[in-house]
């Protein structure tokens, strides 16, 4: 049996380009003992994966030049040495770009395919849906009446932060890009307002979208909205770093927020978060977040991209914006 | 009598210039209902006066151009038309820049001049004392054995932090310019080392004084210093944010911290703090660093500079690093 996959080939300067990938085709191994191994049938891209091609310390260790590009994915065990996998399982797990993993069974737990479509075990049930959760209701701490403004809103994060803090009684604003993005917010995620940056004024647009200002900001792009959100914080406002998709392929330094001034007038905080953390909570979070899905409050959309040869510019639709929902590639096998 | 004043001329661009400021001169009127005449005799220049010369929302008023600039300040009550007070009292209250001040009784508070000298309750006895105690332990939450840092280290603020984080059983270190201040704080006040950030590089000589990572910054200074003090922060680091005196007298934007992102991979909190709000609890701070005081573990420095015509240069020395201490203007009424 053959696998193709994606190795890491070299360390990308600015955005990553074909060069920076090698498409390695191998012969699919046997598991050794305690190993299993998986068909995988959907990858996850994050936009977290391309601070894993950086050789720079950060919460979690770089991808090795040679190695299979790290991803979370999901797919069937074919064959199992473990006893709490049986061949037939659909698993969740750091399976790599590729399309059949061999690997230990830490870290992957089975996920249910008649509960929700598999796609979905990348999305709202799956990490970023947990990073949505924990972020915004741990570290945002968000009260009723308040007003929630997230960025990417359109995103994996972003619209499942958007929805929660609906459930909880605020008023939530949606930051992003282009007129589709943004009716879909407002007529199907229930968002109170939108602001396009592609096509607005950032600062402009806020404070008409948030008239009694900003309490909550959770944001994934950094750069030039986060700025514009600086000026518009409440008194003791919470910013939940989760992200910074416009800074990560700088090949200069990183905009830092000029105006962080803001936090000392407004007493405000800003924090960052890393969903793994949670990991201990992960369960009960799911339960809560697959209740709301049951009462239609929590909607999950996935932007499935098809063919595993397809990965070096799939990835980069979620640099330019282009993702709607959670982008997932799905693998072929024949 | 003659009253001698500093009023805000203009608008400054930039460093605050002789051009900024009309040194007035008119009679000293009479206290109305309910208000006081007070002889001024130290004045307390300090950062925060660059901010209130801007004509933009802050966490305060700006001062009206024409008006007398605002300062806390302490003096003698020569005339009193409130119960409270009496001819003869040491008062502290915001008298401006000026020899005699006509006020209500708002915010004016006696203190004791046998307890300590009067300009002391200028500095670690008033607002800066009050802003390191507050902020250090409310915002810092220092926990013994953890590693605090503090910019403007030498200053009113950070001499105070750095003492009370030794007293909660901190290592502490401390950012100032110049042989003479670092050694003062490695001498004096018992920081456990020093990074002189005039002469030397601030990032390699921060991880040569920080072996075990920072656990709570405190910034008084913004810029670089921010900056290099994020590459080094542990997990869970709390960067309490007092000011950014590197950035007040900026023409074009603040510099915003670039490796602000290091709060996502430490999970980190950056917040800001304005001593005001801790304002019923400052008796309580107060009797604790009295008691600190008395046993010797807070030591204080004030930089008196003398002559109220001196204003505009002396305000200068904040932000050029000149001051060593507490830095004060002492009136004199001849």
């Amino acid at each position: 049996m053959k696998n193709n996959q994606w190795l890491l080939a070299a360390r990308p300067k600015g955005e990553p380009t074909r060069e920076n990938w090698k498409y390695n085709e191998t012969e699919v191994g046997a598991p050794g003992p305690g190993e299993i191994l998986v068909k995988v049938e959907y990858i996850s891209l994050d936009p977290a994966m391309r601070g894993w091609m950086n050789d720079s310390k950060s919460y979690i260790e770089p991808v090795q030049l040679g190695e299979v590009m790290r991803a979370g994915a999901v797919g069937e065990v074919l064959e199992s040495n473990d006893d709490k996998f049986s061949a037939g399982d659909k698993v969740y797990g750091s399976f790599g770009v590729q399309q059949y993993a061999v690997c230990s069974t830490q870290g992957v737990h089975k996920v249910d395919p008649d509960l929700a479509p598999l796609e979905r075990y990348l999305g709202v049930l799956g990490m970023p849906g947990m990073t949505a959760y924990f972020g915004l209701l741990k570290t945002g701490l968000p009260e009723q009446g308040e007003t929630v403004v997230v960025s990417g809103a359109a995103g994996a994060v972003g619209g499942v932060v958007g929805q929660i803090a609906k459930i909880k009684g605020c008023r939530v604003v949606g930051i992003a890009g282009g007129q589709q993005k943004c009716d879909y917010l407002t007529r199907e995620l229930g968002f109170d307002a939108v602001v396009d940056y592609k096509n607005e004024d950032v600062k402009k647009a806020l404070r008409a979208a948030c008239p009694d200002g900003v309490d909550v900001y959770f944001d994934n792009v950094g750069g030039d909205i986060l700025d514009a959100v600086l000026t518009q914080i409440n008194l003791r406002a919470r910013i939940v770093i989760c992200g910074a998709i416009s800074q990560y392929n700088n090949t200069s330094a990183v905009k830092g927020p000029s105006n962080y001034l803001s936090l000392l007038v407004n007493r405000a905080r800003m924090e960052g978060i890393v969903v793994f953390d949670n990991v201990k909570h992960y369960g009960e979070a799911a339960r809560e977040m697959a209740g709301w899905i049951g009462q239609g409050k929590l909607k999950a959309k996935e932007h499935v991209v098809e063919g595993i040869d397809t990965f070096p510019d799939t990835l980069m639709m979620l640099f330019r914006g282009e993702n709607f929902g959670k982008l997932v590639l799905k693998v072929n096998h024949e």
